[in-house]
């Protein structure tokens, strides 16, 4: 992925000789080595890439995974003991004088080992490789637009699924289930399923509780597809919705909707957010949205940039991150309705597309 | 968990101050937090627990997991802005010599903001980490027994639901609803399920290849139950299997049964890993067992070490690890036959009871 190393590269305000992305064993992996490769499968424990100014890589990695890094369209070696990916971090580095290394997805063990292959200065580029990741191209893109069309569809799907007497967890189970039927690779991350008082908190997950009529069901879920992820919550009412419920709806939609309208290349993303807290801030729900507006989605599910009044992003065409305001009344519920944004030219466009009116099961 | 911080310790062959066990953003989190602190709900993402020689502990955490972290029944303090944090280290660090981190879970961003909070010397204590993680208590092998039954049922049901025409990623969709529906929380990994040729590729996950008559199936998944894992390898053969799908699937059992029996506690992990690479070595398969036997399972698939000619490991009791000897023919298929296996005082006991005879479908 040439345009990938440049756009790193270009954005790095430093004379380096290289940067290593360099993965330890899984969960420690760095998703920016997907990022660089291109890479859809594979694990690539242990393995690395070394990426050039002249846009030029080196891949590292082990006999089993040979063919899959060969997709690459990279060089690649491959070493079977330690020994020799110590001497192939050697000869690599021999030479360089300035390397990068991406801090937030390096272990310190691998660091360790960059340290004994080399003299040379270790020059931390993290804030680089999040705003590279952050300006999404066309490829991924269309991975972030299918990842988010399996999340929409199944989201639309489980209104005519939940019925009271299930469980939090067979929700999850079904949600899980129809995202890989439509081509979904796996959870973006731990499905949430909560009811009734258990909406009330932002990151349960799912449980044994028994649905009941009158609850709010919150579903916060997205799907992997080709390393990319979705997420998205909707939030609906087992029943009739009482008059309560549907101010404390209709105040988050209104959140979303204001907020996400002003959402377009030159705005701060405190900006989009401060919106949103404003809203909720104005109605007798004061105080009770208790987290960032957004974060920007990717490769991680958490990639680096936020909607948030603690994260200084000026947003530009080709960023995507979730909007999800929310309301949580501990021992009542909460609502929550999240959707995928990506800014465009001139304005933006809301990837996930499910419907997002009051849905009274 | 008084009892784990103890454990690790009396490993520890240094004289510390504290450890600390410091989680970034996922998937960077240090799986040890919640081995020290027997949580099983939260993210935890930039939390971190700080743990000292008399067994008592500290959690720092946001606003937003306060609830979760107080399970812990530690003192738990919660900070806002990244500053908070800072000066909570900086507090808790006054007057400190030496301080532990696991180098292989926390991240060089990380550890440079511990630097930047402490003089102390910051001395590796990753080997003991593994180590006492190693050992499994009763409270773990609670866990994971329950996350191998869910699995060994699911093996089983798999054996009246493949069909030819199915797609691989529908076998991998449906073992996941039912591991869920079976009670687990998600998938340990990303499911394998690969079928004909594929199954040479032992870290195929699953595509859109239609099974046929003739095929080998190869099924490699795991449960997560309350944090911790199982792996569970069964094959099968699409109809009447051939004599070279029988020699290669039985060829593989006597390796696996061969393998497993060897295990107790003093036999080191490479005798094992030996027995069944000689095995299949001293057949027309030379050469086609490709990787390690095994590897220890808990907290993480691939939890620290090993049964392979590159892991120094004396076996004792309480140690969980895989036994998944394989036979990979490239273009034709593979065969591969895993199980979890929990080392007792007087020999060792499998985990994952599914049959695993050569079935034909």
């Amino acid at each position: 992925m040439k345009k990938r190393i440049k756009k790193i590269y270009d954005l790095v305000d430093d004379d380096l000789d290289s940067i290593i992305l360099y993965n330890s064993t899984k969960p420690h992996i760095d998703l920016s080595f997907y990022y660089v490769t291109g890479l859809v499968n594979g694990e690539f424990e242990g393995s690395a890439v070394l990426i050039y100014p002249d846009q030029t890589a080196d891949i590292l990695t082990s006999k089993l995974e040979e063919e899959s890094a060969k997709k690459a369209d990279m060089p690649v070696t491959t070493v079977g003991k330690r020994d020799e990916r110590k001497t192939w971090l050697k000869e690599k580095f021999q030479g360089m004088k300035r390397i990068g290394v991406n801090s937030t997805e390096l272990t310190y063990h691998a660091y360790m080992n960059i340290k004994e292959a080399t003299d040379a200065e270790i020059i931390d580029i993290s804030d680089v490789i999040i705003e590279a990741r952050n300006l999404k191209d066309e490829d991924e893109l269309k991975r972030l637009r299918k990842a988010c069309k399996i999340a929409s569809r199944v989201a639309e799907q489980m209104i005519d699924f939940i019925e009271p007497g299930m469980k939090e967890y067979d929700l999850a189970a079904e949600i899980s289930y129809r995202m890989r039927k439509q081509g979904g690779s796996g959870d973006a991350f731990d499905i949430i399923a909560s009811s009734g008082p258990n909406s009330a908190e932002p990151h349960y997950t799912a449980g044994d509780r028994v649905i009941e009529k009158g609850d709010f069901i919150v579903l916060d879920f997205g799907s992997l597809y080709k390393r990319y992820r979705s997420d998205i919550t909707r939030t609906y009412v087992v029943g009739e919705a009482t008059k309560k419920q549907k101010k404390i709806y209709e105040t988050v939609l209104k959140a979303h909707n204001e907020a996400s309208e002003m959402i377009k290349p030159g705005v701060k993303g405190e900006t989009v957010h401060n919106k949103a807290a404003e809203i909720i801030n104005s109605t007798e729900f004061k105080g009770r949205f208790t987290h960032g507006l957004g974060h920007s989605i990717g490769l991680s599910t958490h990639d680096g940039s936020g909607l948030s009044p603690s994260v200084d992003v000026t947003l530009a065409p080709g960023m995507v991150y979730t909007v999800e305001p929310g309301i949580y009344i501990p021992g009542y519920g909460g609502v929550r309705i999240e959707d995928d944004i990506v800014v465009t030219e001139d304005g933006c466009e809301i990837l996930t597309d499910a419907n997002r009116d009051l849905v009274e099961l």
